[in-house]
């Protein structure tokens, strides 16, 4: 077994490789440059420590490792025009440094090159591959959409949240793994467990992710804090509150969320980050991303591998999600 | 043998019966809409069309065939954002009745759905279509981004407009006949012939289209004459009419293409006409038209099947290109 160091390095080292330089270079540029702005390639890595795991050569999953990792920018390059986001890794995103329609087209030329990655499998795992892929990639159109609804919707549910982070982020986790043990040709069961983990390990990773975008350590977590209380965004953190929450704390929090301008954007964020410890949709927060976590290592120990692997998975599971509060 | 009118119902039943109720309704109902507004669907034709010839049962077909026509539409939806084109056969385009955004995801979600449509195959021939279909997009994209740069050059040579004409178009007709080969599991041989037979009279096809687009008849050709030229667009026959003319004609012309507002249509487009004839360049636009159909009619003559057969896609290529000049 390798560390998630290593796969790291193989994964960039073979994703820096690619050579981009077919004809018209408008159309490949921008796949180069977004690939270029680097970002945690987590995807990817699964993939390969999947496939080590159920016992096949990482370099044989390489492939299925790029076309997750193809498919992530190019959905960040859809989903940056839709968000009309200036900025991706600290850079200007594909849509400012070129335009909307270069965005679009190395969008959808990416999405294509995704799926030719898996071509250099043998007809079985190439089919399983791809079957899974196409899955994955409506289901994230699925959550995006999702999201871009909810931002109109006041009556959005708890359970449609979960949904929505599900389709949008953690399926694409369960996938990374799955391809992994669909290259090593394991039992079902096994393929299925380890999507299974991914999944509930993915949808506690988004609800962290979403938990320290309020509470977290603005020089760890990486992000300004307190963008999603800026931007209105209905987090667990938000629709939880406001089940909990008493009719005044209701209001408050509504009134918050219904305006887009700020006076005092200090002000908005202290308020509504105590008003989420106060009507204990915190702690429900915590408390939830536990259980997903603890899901996800329930369903480790019914999979068919060594305690040796398990416990690699179960350190990745920690690293994971010990990011500082 | 099947007519070409079945093999159109046979599309269009199949096509209609497509349920995209799936949620979010947001993601699906831009795609019911543009498939709802039909169009000539010639690609999916020829797909069932060659299954046919290649001796396979046409119902087998079907979902190649709905592929292409996923495909096809996907790139209209997102061609449409790129043009800023508010029509599309006739009715408001979806980035116009909706936004971009839900242009951009909706068109996603039909090249996922896509490939999809190939899962109903054994691995064989699904890797074979999964793999000819993401060669054929890719192509499609590079087209594109071609023409899009075109449009800010002034020393495009006939060569790369061809090549530009034969990725955005005629590779398309080349594969939605190759995939009726493939699902029937005909020779290699045969495979190529008819994706190059398809070829060649895509390109003949776009050639036409350009022409008619100048000299065709209002009433038969569907769309507004000189819409090309009104565009400043260099088509085949403004780069000839560069090429044959005399540095009077030369200067002309490229003083009606430099700029984006005429104040006389009418005149802008009948003088246009006017050196697109005296140059010879409609001359040898009809000439390129007939070696490229003549190319074509050739290939078809080294195929492996009957002649009755053979006569059948004669007749195909006589319709296609027997348009109202």
């Amino acid at each position: 077994m390798q560390s998630i160091r290593k796969y790291k390095d193989q994964v960039s080292v073979y994703i820096d490789s690619i050579k981009l330089d077919r004809t018209p270079q408008e159309l490949y540029q921008p796949i180069s440059y977004i690939l270029s702005l680097g970002g945690k390639q987590i995807r990817p890595v699964l993939t390969l420590m999947a496939a080590d795991i159920f016992g096949t050569s990482v370099d044989k999953a390489l492939y299925a490792a790029t076309a997750i990792e193809l498919f992530h920018n190019f959905s960040l390059m859809h989903d940056d025009i839709m968000d009309d986001a200036s900025l991706r890794r600290g850079h200007q995103t594909v849509h400012e440094k070129w335009d909307v329609n270069t965005a679009i087209l190395s969008g959808d030329a990416m999405l294509i090159l995704a799926y030719q990655y898996f071509e250099h499998y043998e007809p079985e795992i190439f089919r399983d591959l791809a079957k899974l892929f196409s899955k994955t990639a409506i289901e994230v159109c699925e959550g995006q959409q999702m999201d871009i609804c909810f931002e109109n919707r006041n009556d959005v549910s708890v359970t449609e949240y979960i949904k929505m982070i599900e389709f949008k982020t953690a399926v694409l986790v369960g996938a990374a793994l799955k391809m992994g043990a669909i290259v090593a040709q394991t039992s079902e069961t096994n393929k299925q467990n380890i999507y299974d983990f991914g999944l509930n390990l993915g949808i506690a990773f988004q609800l962290q992710d979403d938990y320290l975008d309020a509470f977290g350590d603005e020089n760890t977590f990486g992000k300004t804090i307190g963008g999603d209380i800026l931007e209105n965004k209905k987090t667990y953190l938000y629709l939880k509150a406001i089940i909990n929450g008493k009719p005044s704390q209701q209001e408050e929090l509504e009134n918050f969320f219904s305006t887009a301008i700020c006076s005092d954007e200090t002000v908005k964020i202290q308020r509504v980050k105590e008003l989420f410890i106060e009507t204990g949709s915190a702690k429900d927060s915590l408390q939830l991303i536990k259980e997903y976590t603890k899901k996800a290592l329930d369903i480790l120990e019914q999979m068919d591998i060594s305690e040796k692997k398990k416990e690699q998975l179960r350190q990745f599971s920690y690293e994971l999600m010990d990011r500082k509060m």
